[in-house]
């Protein structure tokens, strides 16, 4: 940066940046990336400032320049268009012919002589119009001309200060002593779904219709039509391989099976295949591409598991023994974390000499699959692999194929969790599932939603997965379920649950554990989906509503209101233009009614206090005809614990009264 | 950091830390540094770290173990013991052996089968061995022996755990896949003065005591007992050199002077000499060099005004031309900031071809000063020159004299007055001149003291210059000067006054402006320094409590306590140890007795809330007995509108009571 003493401008507290530029923000097709920094230069001189942005393969910069703001804050933004990856840094130098402008202005203002500032003007004019087009250069001298024999001050004042000199004069200035910011910093530019995605989690053996059947991808076909009416967009299966037999995991985690048991899924590969095989019991490879392509007729996409561990009995093992680890008896090392062992899983060995073929063996799987139309993957356990590899593998995946959305499975500490989106997974599982009373959710999404983490972590929220069934669950009751979905898909723009288990509000947990009991990781369940009391329908209200409402398809925008009771949690998230507004009153207590007055931050909105406005609950189909900051509401857990309203700002004629029809 | 995918650990948020390493951090000789950071790796394996640090000749780091904190937090410390520069970094890895210890005692507790792990313990240690000196090989193979032939798992795990033997596998670990942070981050280290100095500036012209005659270095020395005796020990001149004729301002500055007008000393360089020379009318070169001298005499340290700026008669503009800018009509251009003109003045053209001889020069003056023993210097107007040239030339000057302080002027912008402090500046002046209500100066204090800024900004309050009298001072008599004393003294370690006309509490103003009407900037003073109302008793008293206690010695220890009056601030400043602490409670108010009751943080203080303490007003000597949080305080200002307390705990016997005397 200081090559040249003459260099006089400086451009600091560049944002977005992560890490000095150590790793992208990221952002969906369309969204506009808001750049701001300190310019300023030494003296009083005016300093311009351009963002410059472009694809990785442009060869030449755009540039937007950026307006000043207080302080030496500039401003400036741009549409990241389409998928990829974008890149932008910022140049700036001293203006001085704008400074030159408005010293004139200032200086013939107090009566001062400008005779010899205005030859000092005609000379930047010289200069600029040497590097001019033939036009521009004839303009230009023009100028001067005009400059020279206008004799009032007053005219020479008004003309020097001409839009179009000084655009002229923007676009040919003198850049030898521009300063560059000295980084490309960059942006993942993902599709939408990155951002605004609702995931239905089921096990596939546990689809067919019929009791004790195993189930297969023809039952998840079937299963289409209902899953699209709850209106989930992603039916993420568990690991659809084949299942080692090798210390096979009976029912309930036992470490014993019987020939019936089938084993967990993550328990991949055996005689019959690996990560790149599929279980013979769902079907054939075709049956799968079959199920793949169905989903899409239905706008839902399959995303697929992706676990990088291997059965004792994966194809890996014989094949490349040096991806394992060996102990000094010659046995291979299983997964543990001790004292826990888990029997039937083989960790890979990052740390073997052949890691780089392993690496590569390890992004074939993920290419074999996008190739066969899966653009979902659902990362089991993240953190037990080293972060240099998920780094390089998204980079390597996301480069050939920018659609591919990675979701992070990493319930793990702070640090890891977050470094993790830092590298590039475009998703990630959160602290949601544990955090329930109104000061912890308050707390969770201002970290996640109002600092730099909002520029590449992306929460997708789960009120349960098939290893956690939440005490809050077991104890809740139905209200509870319904809690918790209405937080998790009206506070984050990508939620999932684990069904069939959460729209029937199972709640049977292995005693003292967060953990179901008889859970479908070790055996095959059939489940009455049409069972009492099932959320099936409130579950499709919900998700259209989120579908109808674009406020609902973004994170970032929630904004938490004061209410006069710890337990009514409301928060409202609007459009950036206002055009659209809602208003969300959870009561966070399944067992007791709650009210209270919620304060409505009305002049934000542009509401005028003294006038009446329509909250529109899209839950119930109530309307309420509200006014000022503070307004009651009363939510029971035993109908429907909350309310998403719409808010319809009351238009100023008093013929729109239709509107409260 | 990629280039072995082996390398798994993370190293990230490390503190301190300025802008990714662009810029050092700043200590005083002794003082302590800190580091943190999250360091983590993928999986449960055991991480080691390390601090690194060495001065820059060194060719070996040394090594300081990091301990852990919560949530992947590490943090170690050392001491940057001599002036110049420290390096530092962090290095880390994988802790195998440490795991191996952690999982062995955990599977032993769990009644697991430790055979073959204590074989993969001995591959441990036998590859450390074949690292390790022949002593510590011999320790360590025998420790294999023991492994291999003891029985019981009880004492092998207890023989794995010894703290020798990991002290020993510790020291020759396998370091191929450490992973380095990849980033020097560097410390400016200064001598103590950086951080605790009490400055008095003085117009040398002004001095004499002789009514109309103009002062002389002799008469500065005269009066040194005199500013010892209010306890300075930084006697700063205004520029001393050389004034120009052309141009030269009238009283009160009048574009238009008469013979006997003696100009700006601001105004550098005459037919008599320019930066290197001293004015004829204050005596010789040997004459300020004794000075020098003598003041050290009193612990004074004489600092020197540094202002890159020439008269139209300065031998450079003969010599150089090229250094300056001239207008088309062949004139030279002056300083101004229209509409305003500073026809005396003109500035040094940093943009000129010759910027490298133009630097050298500039350089060879701090050079040629220090030389004669000028440890000091205040910037004037360091903002109005390139921040490269500031960086270049601080960092040149202090390779060399690590000594040299620099006190920046940079009375502008919050963006351009806190990156010259990062770039170098040793202090700088702020905006306490302007801060008077206890909101301002609770919120400006904090953003100094509790945000990165205290790893580079070293403030140096000042209650007023030649250039601002404010408002406060014009309108607040005598208490305004006491309280913006007080508060100037003791919130920060460093401050300064413009005498004599801060201790006369003069407040004469140029109508409507914050400045001093009949300046010294353009006319010689005769002072009655024995004036009726002088605080100059009160000044050397305030400064005796300063030196006396360490507590006030630094500024980043301050703690803003509550009081229940919106016109009393209430302080606290105490050592690390809790040794000392002092408590400051200002009237804010100079026209009314204000009182009301201050909370004492008796807890963080470890008083028993139940037990009195005393506190002792060292600026009256009274003493009071205080219990308990809140206690009463009255300041008038018609006496003296504050205290400065030092607490003395109780201690536990009654004997102690001698303590209340």
């Amino acid at each position: 940066m200081y090559i040249d003493g003459r260099k006089r401008v400086v451009i600091e507290n560049v944002k977005p940046e992560i890490d000095g530029g150590r790793f992208p923000i990221k952002r969906v097709a369309g969204e506009k990336v808001v750049v701001t920094a300190d310019i300023f230069a030494d003296g009083h001189d005016a300093v311009w400032a351009n963002l410059l942005y472009k694809r990785p393969c442009d060869s030449r910069w755009k540039e937007i320049p950026m307006k000043a703001g207080e302080n030496d804050r500039r401003e400036a933004e741009f549409i990241a268009e389409e998928m990829g990856t974008y890149l932008y840094t910022i140049e700036g130098g001293i203006d001085s012919f704008t400074t030159w402008q408005k010293d004139l202005r200032k200086k013939f203002d107090a009566n001062q002589d400008i005779r010899v500032d205005i030859l000092t003007g005609i000379q930047y004019i010289t200069d600029s119009s040497q590097r001019a087009s033939a036009d521009d250069q004839k303009t230009l001298l023009a100028y001067i001309d005009l400059l020279k024999t206008e004799r009032t001050g007053q005219k020479v004042v008004s003309i020097a200060s001409r839009e179009e000199l000084g655009k002229l004069m923007n676009a040919y200035r003198d850049r030898r002593f521009a300063v560059n910011y000295g980084k490309e910093l960059s942006v993942i530019v993902d599709r939408k779904k990155a951002i605004f995605s609702t995931w239905y989690e089921r096990f596939p053996r546990s689809c067919s219709p019929e009791p004790g059947k195993h189930g297969t991808f023809m039952d998840c076909e079937a299963i289409l039509p209902e899953i699209a009416k709850m209106g989930f967009d992603v039916f993420y299966l568990p690991p659809i391989h084949p299942i080692g037999r090798t210390n096979r995991k009976g029912k309930n985690n036992s470490p014993v099976s019987g020939l019936n048991d089938v084993g967990s899924p993550w328990a991949i590969g055996s005689l019959e295949g690996g990560h790149k095989s599929v279980h013979p019991h769902l079907g054939t490879p075709e049956d799968f591409e079959r199920l793949i392509n169905k989903a899409r007729d239905y706008d839902i996409e399959i995303a697929m598991d992706l676990a990088y561990q291997c059965s004792p009995d994966h194809p890996y093992v014989a094949e490349h023994p040096e991806w394992f680890k060996w102990r000094p008896d010659g046995s291979v090392q299983h997964a543990e974390n001790p004292p826990k062992i888990y029997e039937d899983v083989l960790p890979l060995n990052f740390e073997t000499e052949q890691w780089r073929q392993l690496w590569d063996e390890l992004k074939s799987i993920v290419v074999f699959w996008r190739e066969k139309g899966i653009r979902i993957f659902r990362v089991d356990n993240p953190h037990t692999k080293p972060f240099s590899f998920w780094e390089w593998l998204i980079r390597e995946v996301k480069g050939k194929y920018p659609d591919v959305i990675f979701l992070s499975e990493a319930f793990t500490r702070p640090t890891v969790m977050n470094y993790l989106a830092k590298l590039g997974f475009t998703q990630s599982y959160t602290y949601f599932t544990w955090r329930n009373t109104k000061q912890e959710l308050i707390g969770y999404i201002t970290e996640l939603t109002r600092t730099e983490r909002r520029e590449y972590f992306r929460p997708n929220f789960w009120p349960n997965t098939p290893d956690i069934l939440p005490e809050h669950l077991q104890y809740g009751g139905r209200p509870a379920f319904m809690i918790r979905l209405l937080l998790a898909a009206t506070l984050s723009s990508s939620y999932g649950i684990f069904g069939p288990a959460f729209e029937l509000c199972v709640s049977e947990a292995v005693p003292g554990k967060e953990e179901y009991l008889d859970s479908e990781k070790y055996e095959i369940r059939h489940w009455n989906w049409d069972g009492p009391g099932n959320l099936r329908d409130f579950i499709a209200r919900v998700n259209r509503i989120r579908k109808e409402n674009p406020a609902l398809q973004t994170t970032d925008n929630v904004q938490f209101y004061e209410t006069d009771n710890d337990y009514i949690l409301f928060y409202g998230k609007a459009t950036e233009d206002l055009s659209q507004i809602i208003l969300v009153a959870v009561n966070l207590d399944p067992y007791h009614t709650r009210s209270g007055y919620v304060k409505v931050p009305v002049s934000a909105f542009g509401i005028d206090i003294g006038h009446p406005y329509l909250v529109h609950d899209l839950l119930t189909d109530g309307r309420y005809v509200w006014q000022g900051e503070k307004n009651y509401v009363e939510l029971r857990p035993d109908s429907i614990p909350a309310h998403i309203f719409k808010v319809r700002k009351r238009l100023k004629r008093e013929a729109d009264f239709d509107y409260f029809m």
